[in-house]
């Protein structure tokens, strides 16, 4: 590889989004829509609540009838009505006047707050004293004050959490505008390389990234298609590749981008279709030995046979894009701030990624870098998340922040 | 509810456990494992690697023929084999013999570095010089390095990642030994409630936490059942509760532990079978009016009805049960440390949660608390976690450090 062709993780990014086209979005049911990224914004049709309603179990009363009350001088009110669930009170209250009503009532017109039950005394039937004063609003949930009618209740490029499912619900959406699911083929290459299932030989490792690669997309929100072991050879390369680039939106080849057989894969992509191949290497480590390409549209990445290298890759680079559909609409990521426990050194002009364990320690957080080379699975076995030294370093010193990216 | 009745989580935790029965372990396939909980250790049964191999494209060699090899005095070493991938070199090496290799390949015995191909030249077919010293492991893993056969590579017990997927795939295992997943039956209560496709009338609202808790429970890795509304009727009630007995291994029931009508959820489930309502209320803010039981070896909660309480009592009481099977099981939460951007107040001998943005502004997170009550589910929707405040504690100042638990 050319080392003064290795570009950065930003370059990569800005030469893939000269190519990569916006998808038509789908619609999905409300119950399927979980870890899913909205297409477009989405709105309230109507109030959320569609009027007052009691927060307490108690007496809905008008405010100013309440106030100067005390244990000793308690405000006596006539209840004049029970507020039955989920339906008008059918009434207006007058001064004087108060309505029982249970949490989640609607409030009869004109009153402003509740009373809670244990803040009143029942004198008969038709009597209570109130022993302290409501405040106007006190123990109400004011009409629109969750979701007013029209507002956006959630955005387009938002990522669908569980308390979003609610708010969905809440503004009667049933169908939800998402982005599609990306479908990404993944290749093994090598000839080394046989199946799980399979007991290696001399000479033979069983596929790792085949794997570890399924798990990434499938954590991603995308669907995983995995076409096994690819041996090193142009042809069964380049027709493996052809069926996932036909039957997927992205393609993953791991493993031919070292010096042995990347011309190989590069050479395969080439030949597959337009543009081809953008990069080839980018300044991090570990996982220089990237191949970026778009063939028709589509989004092929070469990725480093190195396990760990591998996941490092498929985090910058395939990640944003499968969960997000672009690299321009990633949405919050908040990283934990923990302290290194041993010097690092990096190489200036590089980023490095670190492979951490993370442990708390009377309330502070330690990231623990775990050694080993980047064929290693173990070593990220053993990790809790990656840390991430910045070009601009060259290394860190123990008892310094880093930024780690949990898994 | 009698506020001397109210437990602690910890005591709420112990109660239920002592009713928790363990569950049969399943077997699923590899592809199947991500976010599933490991049942039982899983051991390597061949050394991975089964030999030494090389990470780098270059030769291999006796580290001892290169010692003070420099570019004026090359040590020149005989190019005698070239490495096959994925089978045994057959050959041994000798001094003042180098075999070509790629990257991934089997080192010949006797060999015991590898010499990167930017520090030889190339002299003629059989011959190359060597102008850096290899140190013995130099550009090796060494056979057994990654997993050693018999070592244990993943604990029971353990949250099965996408790099989990790697090292499985690795050992050889294909079938992956996995606790079930847990089947949730959520029933919502109130009068007041209509589902999200129909239009609420006056003093009716959509029904909320059907939603938020199916997407907890599905993010959690268990299987939820909706079973919809239920009316404020104990009849009604009680058919839909022994339904979702039947078919599911837990059962949530949120909105019928207010005053109104807790008494009718915590009756229903003590007629449902023994032992039935364990404790009746929590000393947490918000998510006080909790019920806690279990039926014939199922736990059953009566979640409170306020949508951000519900989720509180979820995340705190039935999503480690989800997830891990039960309380003592839980893997390794770590939270992030934001500083908190106002004074927030708290009842002492009380744990409160406050729902936080959290954001970062010049390298340092801050949480700043999302006000507003408990029966709002945009205040959720406005919210990236969840800040807890110990009972030993009556508040938090501005500045102060908080933990948060992010969605």
């Amino acid at each position: 590889m050319d080392l003064f062709n290795v570009i950065t993780v930003a370059d990569a990014k800005k030469k893939l989004s000269a190519y990569i086209e916006s998808r038509t979005p789908e619609t999905v049911p409300l119950l399927s829509a979980l870890g899913r990224v909205l297409a477009a914004d989405v709105k309230a049709c109507e109030d959320v609540p569609g009027f007052h309603r009691s927060t307490m179990d108690g007496y809905a009363v008008k405010a100013q009838n309440t106030f100067g009350a005390s244990e000793t001088l308690p405000a006596y009110l006539d209840v004049v009505g029970q507020v039955q669930m989920g339906a008008s009170p059918g009434g207006k209250i007058k001064d004087g006047e108060a309505w029982a009503i249970s949490t989640g009532g609607m409030l009869p017109e004109g009153a402003d707050a509740v009373v809670m039950v244990e803040y009143t005394e029942k004198l008969d039937d038709k009597t209570i004293g109130v022993i302290k004063p409501a405040a106007p609003g006190e123990n109400v949930v004011r009409k629109a004050e969750d979701v007013p009618a029209g507002a956006v209740v959630l955005k387009a490029g938002h990522l669908i959490r569980p308390q979003d499912l609610g708010i969905l619900a809440a503004a009667g959406v049933t169908g939800v505008p998402v982005l599609p699911r990306y479908k990404v083929g993944i290749v093994s290459t090598g000839d080394e390389l046989v199946e799980p299932a399979d007991v290696p030989g001399p000479g033979q490792v069983r596929d790792i990234n085949s794997y570890t690669l399924y798990g990434l997309v499938q954590q991603a929100g995308g669907i995983p298609n995995l076409y096994g072991i690819a041996k090193d050879n142009f042809d069964v390369l380049k027709e493996k590749m052809s069926k996932a680039l036909v039957e997927n939106d992205i393609v993953l080849v791991s493993g031919g981008s070292s010096v042995g057989t990347r011309d190989v894969s590069a050479g395969v992509i080439n030949e597959l279709g337009q543009p081809g191949v953008l990069f080839h290497g980018i300044n991090i480590k570990p996982g220089k030995p990237t191949i970026g390409a778009v063939v028709n549209g589509k989004p092929v990445f070469g990725l480093p046979g190195h396990p760990v290298s591998a996941m490092v890759v498929y985090n910058l680079l395939v990640n944003p894009l499968v969960r997000w559909g672009s690299y321009q609409n990633e949405g919050q990521n908040i990283l934990v701030r923990a302290k290194i426990t041993r010097n690092m050194r990096s190489a200036a002009g590089r980023e490095d990624f670190l492979r951490v364990r993370v442990y708390v320690d009377k309330g502070e957080l330690y990231a623990e870098p775990v050694l080993g080379k980047s064929g290693l699975i173990s070593t990220m076995v053993k990790a809790d998340g990656i840390a991430r030294i910045p070009e601009s370093r060259e290394g860190v010193e123990v008892g310094e922040y880093v930024e780690v990216q949990l898994f």
